[in-house]
């Protein structure tokens, strides 16, 4: 769900890629996004393209051909980060668990201490199956080996703290229609100063010119043309970076959570179970497991057909098997909760 | 300048890459996108990125690693392809001319005969110099080495014919902001049977997963989810191009053809000379030489500050040599032209 201001954000006059004044709006854009990622990485900004556009832009700048790419999979984006490594001419190592689990210290570090990767990579939060990753003892992992670390925050950014500086992320990326809740099209980009001083120490140039950081940040900080960066879109991301900064991210963050805490007793209440145990959850999608005997098909039809309601369902191993219920930005707060958790309640039973 | 129809387009209320509402508007502007660009190539659609994005997808699926990739250049555009072409791992042969200048078969067919390549590129309309290639010799010379020919149409989709089937252009593509008139971020692209089977007999993977059309035909085609297609952008080009549609091409290629006509009449009669010969010149970019003796900076001043008209100035060996006047979409009438013209009398005397 959009706010009605984004929407009129989105509909002001155009401009050019180089005007001073959209150089002033993406400079405000970067710096709340700095606040939104938790960093003070001098390189943040927007890559024009969706959340995968972003995933794209770490693996192919910071991947190099022939270096071995460790990937943390146990969800469908993980997959596909293993993917754009091969695509990339990687090494790609892959540690595997069950869709839903999530990775700890002792299994990572003895898998990077075997591998030796130049690059790490997890999702943060795994929107396929409602898992919520703690980044730091990866981190701990990768130092061991000096590996630089990426971090999948497309369904995590602006709904929950990600602390890039704190927790210790190299490179995080995410998109713009999820805990940010504008309208889909730009990838907001982190690095840190560690993970430009080894781009810069690259041997190869980057295939994606379209996506090549350096080239980036000629644009975002010495304004030369590159592309024409989306005026519409960024306008919209400022006015939803400006709400969000106006609620205060740690109000922002603490109402995802207490929606989700009513969500939660809300769904056990109705008997169901969460698939993904308590502690390492993400608050914002709730992945509650589709009851013995219940038709899921005809549950999800009865809600976006009675109601207008849309929930997803599980994807690869959790087709089926789990409802993925995703409670994010306006609606983030205890009365819709009740609200869903009445209709959903009558289209278990219906 | 965007009609206030497609602002209010870009405002409607946001809709999944799957809902079946949406797939109905990407193919109403699959369909819109077909004439504009005079093809009926079951691939044609829209990148989700600018129409550099819409360059890099041509060049990085339709140029193989080692292969011979054969670019004519003439303006900043086309040493964009090179580069891009270097970053694929081919093989770049460059035929260079002077900036604003044009290509004919003779020197076209005797450097393809020499060189052989698999790919031969050019650009339709050269924003960088005002001058308008001619698609036909090239497509002759290139037929008769069986490459496969590369139109970049970035700035004359839309704003007069591209006719890609007529003249046999491979692959197309072009961006949304100008001869289109819709906000920037989507880039049009279609490429032709003969262009898709070379497709699939590629050797090695495409390294952008991002813009792999291969991938992309999966999403359009098949509607699987490969990324979130801004449904914000794609509301605005289906009503720019419904626009475009109830005017009539022809009709708007003609409204064009006749701004141009008064524009250069005007600019001759205000003691201006075209850099561009008579009969190669972009109707909607008009690129006069700074007469000797005027302060090109000044004069741009003095527009943009008095009058809040905004004129470009040339790039590379042709900055500071000529102004870049466009005239296109919703302006490009006899009644604006002659309105700037005698706001540009006054700046060049001024």
């Amino acid at each position: 769900m959009v706010e009605p201001g984004v929407y009129e954000a989105l509909a002001r006059p155009l401009v050019g890629p180089l005007d001073p004044y959209f150089i002033g709006v993406l400079d405000q854009v970067r710096h709340m996004l700095r606040s939104t990622f938790g960093t003070r990485n001098p390189l943040t900004w927007a890559v024009s393209g969706t959340g995968s556009a972003g995933m794209e832009t770490a693996i192919a700048n910071f991947v190099e051909p022939g270096a071995t790419f460790a990937v943390l999979e146990c969800g469908f984006f993980g997959n596909r980060m293993t993917e754009m490594g091969r695509r990339q001419g990687a090494r790609v190592v892959v540690l595997e668990k069950p869709w839903g689990e999530v990775f700890g210290y002792d299994e990572v570090a003895e898998f990077l201490r075997r591998e030796k990767p130049a690059v790490v990579a997890f999702v943060h939060a795994e929107t396929s199956t409602g898992a919520l990753q703690d980044p730091r003892p990866i981190i701990r992992a990768a130092r061991e080996v000096d590996a630089l670390v990426i971090a999948d925050a497309v369904t995590s950014l602006g709904a929950m703290p990600v602390s890039v500086d704190d927790v210790g992320i190299d490179i995080a990326y995410s998109c713009s229609q999820k805990g940010l809740s504008c309208p889909p099209g730009l990838a907001p980009f982190t690095a840190s100063p560690r993970a430009v001083e080894r781009l810069y120490q690259r041997k190869t140039p980057v295939p994606a010119w379209y996506l090549d950081v350096r080239l980036l940040g000629e644009y975002f900080d010495q304004h030369q043309y590159h592309h024409t960066a989306s005026a519409s879109l960024y306008y919209a991301l400022h006015e939803g970076l400006r709400l969000i900064h106006e609620e205060g991210l740690e109000n922002r963050f603490a109402r995802h959570r207490r929606a989700n805490q009513a969500m939660v007793r809300g769904l056990e209440g109705l008997g169901l179970r969460m698939h993904v145990a308590e502690g390492h959850r993400i608050p914002h999608v709730n992945t509650p497991r589709v009851p013995d005997g219940v038709d899921n098909g005809k549950v999800r039809k009865h809600l976006l057909e009675k109601h207008g309601i849309e929930i997803a369902l599980g994807r690869g191993p959790l087709d089926g098997k789990v409802f993925r219920i995703g409670v994010m930005g306006p609606m983030a707060n205890e009365d819709c909760v009740q609200m869903f958790l009445g209709k959903f309640g009558e289209a278990l039973t219906a």
